[in-house]
């Protein structure tokens, strides 16, 4: 016997219920499950005129709701409580249903889970879902890995809910095998920390330094957002600059605690692509500023610590130095995104994934929090070149941050001589600077190794591995 | 019926055999095992007449050979080879009997295998030794963790084979409980990479921007390491620095190829301090920039970017730009061990070790790689304000610090004018300026947060979570 929901949701709190809400929208009978039935209720009551919903009450319910496949989508918090779902569900379902979740689990879970449930016939899709509230309403952008055989059944439901790219393509895209969608996720949320730290890089300066207040540096962001900037991050700065404090008059980003909270998938982009071996400095800088915001006593201790104070510079100097700040920021931009491709790449190698960058840029465009029209040309740039090696070898994006950089250069001198923080912009032109570097002192570093620790060291001029007999008469001999 | 050895040593590659020996010269009889027994007969074959040495062929005999209770040092391969040797011994061994870990294990590794020991009745003592195969033999600094009565037993043979300080301290002390020494060790590792890092711009900006021979530069850091700076890792600088390579003539410097390995605790490091939200950027840029180093393709894709090519400063200009450089390395280096030992305060308070930070700056004097004789003052620093929230808020280092600063950022901004890559030392500025900031625009990251994903944020005015709905008519509500 089988039901007649073609999805079905548990876990209804504001996303599970935003995203069952979006599939019943679009035509879908949706089966409903909570483990507090009143949730599923009242999703009912406000909003069962939108579409087809089916309210289960028991574990057993919901499942025999569902038509064969079955497909639930499981929207509770990562970590134990999704394998609790898991091991409540796992048993009442058969071979080739389908579970999905649409959490942000760490993607090594993702892989034990669709290993584990692999063994028992079950697809296991670890779906990345970004855009918020609004998004799993109207349209995410959904990033789901696991077996192509699962996609074949789900793809087409997830690309009707899904954002759509002003060329009309839905924003979502079979990511490749077990844990892909999810690690491609973290990246984005990784990628997503940089820019919003370069934002805010970028307003430091045009405060302290340009001398401007909240509402016209709203004004500046509005104007950025209307070129190569155009993004939601770019959008909402200038909507939160602009905004007025109602209780003091003041603008709103005075009255907020510049204490920057996180929740973990920058810490877990940059925790990874260590282990890749993939330099993601821009990212990590962001994730270090956030912590270090944080530390109320280090902050503390060290406010009296000496060093300048900004000079704001008069009206003519500051729009020139406006000007430049795009530029600054801009450049940095395409280094974050340099860096999170290549860890995306990486991850690929390393787990077999076979992702195609220009798609995982495509399904970015609309949607996710790091929604650009900049994704678009990430798109073309991998679509003409998918052995793209790195972002800053294509032709365009290449000339554009060698254009941004005399102006790139200034602001973070600027920045160093007044005694602005900015991590990320210095962080991201240290990274281009050493990739065009054409000698790194990294022959020292292995020099040094070779000396403390006999590491050994490789020669420019002929193969093999080399140690130096530093302690003895400092002959060279090969290594074994 | 018990052995006559105190110590017994398994695992003879150089590092074991090193330490063996040295236990050897001070008194002690040593019991020496390895699998393959011939690296046993050619210790004792070439050594044998350093100290009474006692050779055995299988695990039992070692056993045997030991006086109770048994200390049992294990010099193996972190991970697999480590836990195959406890499994191997662990049978032979009765209450109160003691192994020690020399090698370079992850100190969660460190915690569970104390754990699983300690429920058999066997001390099991994580001991991270620094110094190379130089210091095994002649003294390292040993940072052993464990259960005090393991240190009561141990304690005094780790004393006499250490390093001394030049006040004649042993430079070795009982870090913690469980996993506390290879926790501290690790964090020692992580600020060898980033002083190394520092080093390498240094010497890079002498180099490109300064115009100096690499034979002359190692004429700068041999002044440098006359004063505050005199450290092992600067005088081995000028070592390499100073060699020529014979097949060629050149620098020995120039013939290596500029690309950093690294071996991994680097890593780790920073994989620790994101889980304990503390920001090492230092010790990142420095992991970051051995792996950009290796990246090839990257570097090679990257070579043809428009930047600066560094204009050598007139001789005069350089000097003072020489000097400039040390301020530099030396404020970054403050910077360094600041967030270092922020480390490892926080993993102390996470995991309950009650480490004292003077003390590990004191066995750091000597022995270890990072011996400096600024360590000095940073035990002193600890010593007389052991509840100090950041080496940056010590009187001193902060005077210090801020004495270096516009030179600090001088080089910085030179720097990044003329297109060298200083990614520690920019760094470590950002750390600096963000931790004396005011304000910080983490206060615009926190609207941000507020507006796509309903985060809430704290007022600077009232205690309380706040929500601003964003997406209705902007009234402020209290979050639950």
């Amino acid at each position: 016997m089988s039901g007649t929901a073609q999805i079905g949701v548990t876990g209804l709190a504001v996303m599970g219920r935003n995203l069952a809400r979006n599939f019943a929208r679009n035509g879908y009978t949706v089966a409903l499950h909570n483990r507090t039935t009143s949730r599923t209720d009242s999703l009912v009551e406000e909003f069962g005129t939108e579409g087809d919903f089916v309210a289960a009450r028991t574990p057993e319910e919901f499942v025999a709701a569902l038509e064969r496949p079955r497909r639930l989508v499981v929207m509770v918090k990562a970590g134990d409580p999704t394998d609790a779902v898991i091991q409540e569900f796992a048993p009442l379902l058969e071979e080739g249903d389908v579970i999905i979740d649409g959490g942000n689990a760490h993607f090594e879970d993702t892989r034990r889970r669709e290993r584990e449930l692999r063994e028992r016939g079950i697809h296991f899709v670890g779906a990345g879902i970004s855009g918020g509230e609004e998004g799993a309403l109207n349209g995410p952008s959904i990033m789901p890995g696991g077996s192509a055989e699962s996609y074949a059944s789900l793809g087409p439901m997830l690309e009707k809910i899904a954002a759509r790219a002003k060329d009309g393509t839905p924003c979502t895209t079979h990511i490749g095998p077990d844990g892909a969608g999810h690690f491609v996720k973290m990246v984005h949320n990784g990628i997503e920390y940089a820019d919003m730290q370069l934002i805010a890089e970028a307003y430091d300066l045009l405060r302290s330094v340009a001398g401007y207040s909240p509402a016209r540096i709203a004004d500046v962001f509005r104007s950025w957002n209307t070129g190569r900037l155009d993004s939601y991050l770019i959008e909402i700065t200038a909507e939160v600059l602009a905004h007025t404090d109602a209780a003091t008059g003041k603008p709103f980003v005075d009255i907020v605690q510049d204490r920057a909270e996180q929740k973990g998938t920058g810490r877990w982009t940059v925790q990874i692509a260590l282990d890749l071996g993939v330099p993601v400095s821009g990212i990590a800088e962001a994730v270090f500023a956030r912590s270090l915001s944080g530390h109320a006593d280090l902050r503390d201790a060290a406010r009296d610590l000496p060093g300048p104070v900004p000079e704001p510079l008069d009206e003519r100097a500051a729009a020139v130095f406006a000007d430049r700040v795009e530029q600054a920021l801009y450049a940095s931009k395409i280094v974050s995104y340099t860096q999170g491709f290549h860890q995306i790449r990486a991850g690929s190698e390393e787990y077999g994934w076979n992702i195609d960058l220009g798609a995982v840029a495509a399904i970015w465009r609309a949607g996710c929090i790091i929604r650009a029209a900049f994704l678009d040309r990430i798109r073309a740039a991998y679509d003409s070149r998918p052995d793209l090696v790195s972002l800053l070898s294509d032709k365009e994006f290449g000339q554009e941050i060698g254009a941004a950089q005399d102006d790139w250069r200034a602001v973070v001198a600027e920045a160093v001589r007044q005694g602005v923080p900015t991590p990320g912009f210095a962080a991201a032109l240290s990274y281009y600077d050493g990739l065009r570097a054409d000698r790194l002192p990294a022959a020292l570093t292995q020099g040094q190794r070779d000396f403390f620790g006999a590491h050994t060291y490789r020669r420019t001029d002929r193969e093999g591995s080399f140690h130096t007999l530093w302690g003895g008469d400092r002959r060279e001999v090969e290594a074994g």
